[in-house]
């Protein structure tokens, strides 16, 4: 931890009104739905960043703090077993109460309670430090959240309301696509260092690699057109077994937001239903799909050890790129006790590790050994794909 | 059809304007979610019948009426095969689009569209009058729902909001409980004259009854406690086979809307949550549990007919009353011709007959001759129990 | 009760060894499958009928009986509830043990426990009689379970192979049809008299029938191929909501067992597979395409009371015939006490009533007054349709 | 490929006959039944090895080969999405026909035609040789499957049958447990030489490995007997979020085929239904329970490559070791073109790997590079736990 009192209060306080600019395109209804069980409502979103820092630190820490309102954990909480009962995560979209304007009131409250008690630095002991930190990237992770499920919930809707004209989600993919070659040997990989990172990042250690080529750019909509209009999706022999299963039961037949009307490709992003455009990163497709494309052009995706070891040499951040690897643990990782605990530690089984950052991602968010992860079926995030030889 | 041009515009508008009236305590978000299937938004309903109105009337006798969104008819069509795609049943909570004030433009736009139109007399041909009496009714049934599926969004709520404090769904039953003899013979049923009745109601006809005995009074909750006292939830020869799978399905081991706190037994009604009153007719219980409950007491359900043939001689309208009938067409009975014929005969299969009408049931709608179905699971309806033998 | 003890004994012994003769064709391994959970293996069947004489009569009521096997009755018991635990129905199939071999073995045993206590004639007193008359009744219905059960054990598998070559299940339609007029008025309906029934078609009632006529023909395959023909399939109108939403849930393009090869029209027989039989009653139909078609040839099904008043005037017996009514009880029905109780009365809910009889009914087994009983998107027994208006 | 024309016909053989030898103790009814998706019958084990000899050797190669029964292919095929249409895998154990005899004499007809032309030494082309070792170890597969589906059929019955008194699962952990020191640094890893392996293995590469310590002996049952006893299967904390969903929707308890009967712990093996051996390594558990497990004594499982670094030190074979590694390519792997590339690539994805072998391996089949995958929920099979640290 390097910044001071000053500083991480402004972090603190800057990060919890970034969360509520987020919502401001947002209608109240917008706030409510569930589409899906991987999508929250957004005003979960802003129940659920709050109740953490409630439940962490100022039910635990500050001295005669009273609660908010007792019954919030239970709507409130996400996954953490040990934080008590909580609402199934496939009702969240069912709760019309507490409304919007409840949670907004609940979010001033803790902010202003955190406030008044940080603004005294002898309270901010390096437990209350970490904790705080921890609370904001964590709602940072949210936020990007918020943005992906903003998406779902106003791209399935039949009317494709836009979100914010100003959003712009496809920078065109500029540089020419070459490939990075990078000689065998033992690679340094994880974080190390004062600052930030989350438990699963360290430690730091080494990994032998075989010589390998990445290319410096992500694969384009035009690219992956090719291989939809090859025949990608209908030749089994490109796709994982249970990939094929998913296309065949889910009749998958392009990215997500991909609409043909009238023979024109469109697609919906949070600017808007807009044509689609052909030089910007291909992205919402799931790791089967990234997997059957680089099959498809006789290629692969990097390792994140790989994807690691040679990151300077490309930029990234636009897409959360597939990597060939699962999410396991690093050696010598063991979880922190009780309910820190459980952040990441047990999805460490049946997902693919991710790496980079997207559009959708919050300022100071990411870094080189950042380990995002979803289920390789998954394609509501800003997914893309990066190949290697 | 025995009213005035006058008479009936009066009627419609009094009818749009008791479904908002409904609809003033909800917050936004009450009008938003779907926690169930049968249970539909009440923003849903708000633009369902606006729907039916510009559909069935407006667009195709109106001369140069403007539709006011073409989106709106696959958004807001319930089931009606015959008129076109339509948003599935399961989905209708997924929509935050359009926004509750967007759809009470378009109902302030479809009565207004409809006032102006029909104030000119040499338009309400009897067609006209025929399609907008059952545009009424149509909305007068989802008045009911609105009343339903509001209880079902807030009483499954953790936070249990209460709907109105003026609501009184639990009125006594005040009458001791007498046994209404009627003789064997031949009864007339269904419905015959000038006055508005549903397809399914036609055309009276003869019925040869048993002689039977019916109940005066309709099961108490303290009557239905001594059931559950008594064990009647695990006593497996007291039910369907079908009844006995829900049950444990689902462990089911009260009715709807009970709950036990500190020992003390409360129900959620629409007028907050209380202890459970004793002296109220039970409600909120499913057909199977109806049925086992007259098993237990060594009696049965009335069938329609009994039912209609002794109603003179009872108080009804504060439960709909689950009946032994099934849900069939009557003698003679045909469909309408075109979407109009989905209205009720499509049903006709799976489903029990519920005679009577509901505290929830708007003025005006119900009669000794109206058939309500449901399948015999459910329970978000204020059903509840008249014995016969 | 009206046989003599020779003549009940004969009866039973009979109808036993009818149950091993229908099995014959079989080889050990169709004995053994059971490909959906309606359909129950064949060496199931035996066992059952099996345990039901020895759990039923010759354990409670022959002194020092010795159980065969203690474990068969968790094994073979089908749907009592109050007779103890059991294998639950889909896991039939997962059976292998005991073998075939090791279940004639126990039938031989309780047959002959059977025969050598009933031919004493002081021990068959007429609570025995009633019992034993119960138990052969009830495996006369297992025998018509057996032979579909194995025709869509046999009719699913892709080599298609024949039960019997001399199974005769497709007698042409040879009457020409006839509507045949019955007058309003007050019918008889039930079973009365001394001959064995089961409860549900008790007692004797009057019921009120409205004039109507009845076709004295079934419907052919002939007439059913028209209705494919037209469209019926694709056209929602003609079907309850339920029945739609299953021909679309199952893809339902024609009656079970049909099959185009070639452009040839095919049906699977217990005799083989064979080009469809124009003029034979069509059969394997559920009821909701059994009402489609009436709908679409503009009449519709007689109820079960129809068809009782009228059933002398036309021949029936080669399908089970649908009808309109619901499977209910008769007024004044109630359950015998105990695990004997459990053998109607408990269905009597989601499913439609079929009379008559079919080329799978063991001979002396049905009667005019008998009601089976289906949900009614069921297929696999051979039902049929007879048409009113 | 370094075997004699003679040694590799024997070989064929000897391991076509050993198919049957393991068949030998079962009744017909045995050969039948799929209980679970992963357990398919034996005899379609039996059909399925002798289809792939027929389907990828005979009918491409042998000059003049009579196909024995075309409808064969599409009864026999498992998941070769290239080798055309086939029974879905869930419908195996509905398929009574072709009997068991008549797959016995589908296996005499192959095989014959196998050894008569694979007598010939010149028809044993380097292509041929190959495809007929592959035929081999995959046949050798399926004996594995054989016993493990065997043991599923019978140890869930619920007359307990044995399999065979001599076969002998649970050879007590005869050494005491020590800790295995390895070193930091470069570890081969994967298969090199002449000698059979499947894709999966090659290519012989370089890892880099941190200091570890390895268990020289398995988990036995008294062992896991105090993880359950101290409350290890409801600690939501040392269980995967997935593994936790999976205890929960199963109601887990205990491994699977324990069970306790008045008191004492039982398990089925296939000599029998016995007292629990304590001193035998623990087995039938899952990846979940495996690592739910080594969390509990403060340890954790090894990875795949830590295992065959280490493997020279330690005796192995009993069970199938899970391990922390994902089954994933190794660097430079490629899948082969057609079918045979179906073989394993394509289950890359949500799946752990497994060392070692098991008592229900066959001869000759696994080695210190052999990579065995399951997901993470699948306990079937013999599998165990050896730690790391």
């Amino acid at each position: 931890m390097i910044v001071s009192t000053t500083a991480l209060l402004d972090f603190l306080l800057e990060t919890r009104k970034h969360s509520e600019t987020l919502c401001k395109p947002l209608q109240i209804e917008d706030y409510v739905v569930q589409p899906i069980e991987d999508v929250s409502p957004p005003k979960w979103h802003l129940g659920h960043t709050t109740w953490f820092f409630e439940d962490f630190i100022l039910k635990k820490h500050k001295p005669g703090y009273k609660e908010y309102n007792s019954q919030f954990s239970f709507v409130f909480n996400s996954y953490y077993e040990s934080m008590g009962a909580r609402v199934v995560r496939t009702d969240r979209g069912n709760l019309s109460r507490p409304t919007v304007n409840e949670i907004y009131d609940y979010r001033n409250y803790v902010t202003a309670q955190l406030k008044d008690w940080l603004s005294d630095e002898k309270n901010l002991t390096p437990e209350i430090e970490s904790l705080v930190e921890i609370g904001i990237h964590h709602e940072k992770q949210h936020q990007e959240l918020l943005l992906t499920d903003i998406k779902y919930i106003l791209g399935n809707n039949p009317l494709l309301p836009t979100y914010s004209e100003s959003f712009q989600e496809n920078k065109p993919v500029s540089d020419s696509q070459k490939w990075i070659q990078l000689d065998a040997g033992i690679y340094e990989i994880g974080h190390e260092g004062p600052d930030f990172c989350y438990d699963n990042e360290l430690s730091k250690h080494k990994v032998y690699l075989n010589p390998f080529e990445i290319s410096n750019t992500l694969v384009t909509n035009a690219e992956y057109l090719e291989f939809i209009e090859a025949g990608g999706y209908e030749d089994a022999l490109l796709w994982h077994s249970e990939g094929w299963a998913w296309v065949c039961a889910n009749t998958i037949k392009a990215p997500q937001y991909w609409h043909t009307a009238d023979g024109v490709s469109m697609h919906y992003t949070l600017g808007g239903y807009k044509p689609l455009n052909l030089k910007a990163p291909v992205t919402h497709i799931s790791y089967y799909e990234a997997f059957a494309y680089a099959q498809w052009r006789g290629l692969r995706l990097p390792t994140e050890y790989e994807w690691e070891a040679a990151q300077e040499h490309f930029n990234w951040g636009e897409r959360w790129e597939w990597t060939e690897s699962a999410y396991l643990p690093y050696p010598g990782y063991t979880k922190a006790p009780g309910a820190l605990g459980e952040y990441n530690g047990k999805f460490m089984v049946n997902q693919k590790t991710l790496r980079g950052g997207s559009v959708a991602t919050s300022a100071n968010h990411t870094r080189p050994t950042y380990r995002n992860f979803f289920h390789p079926h998954l394609r509501w995030q800003f997914t893309g794909i990066r190949l290697a030889k």
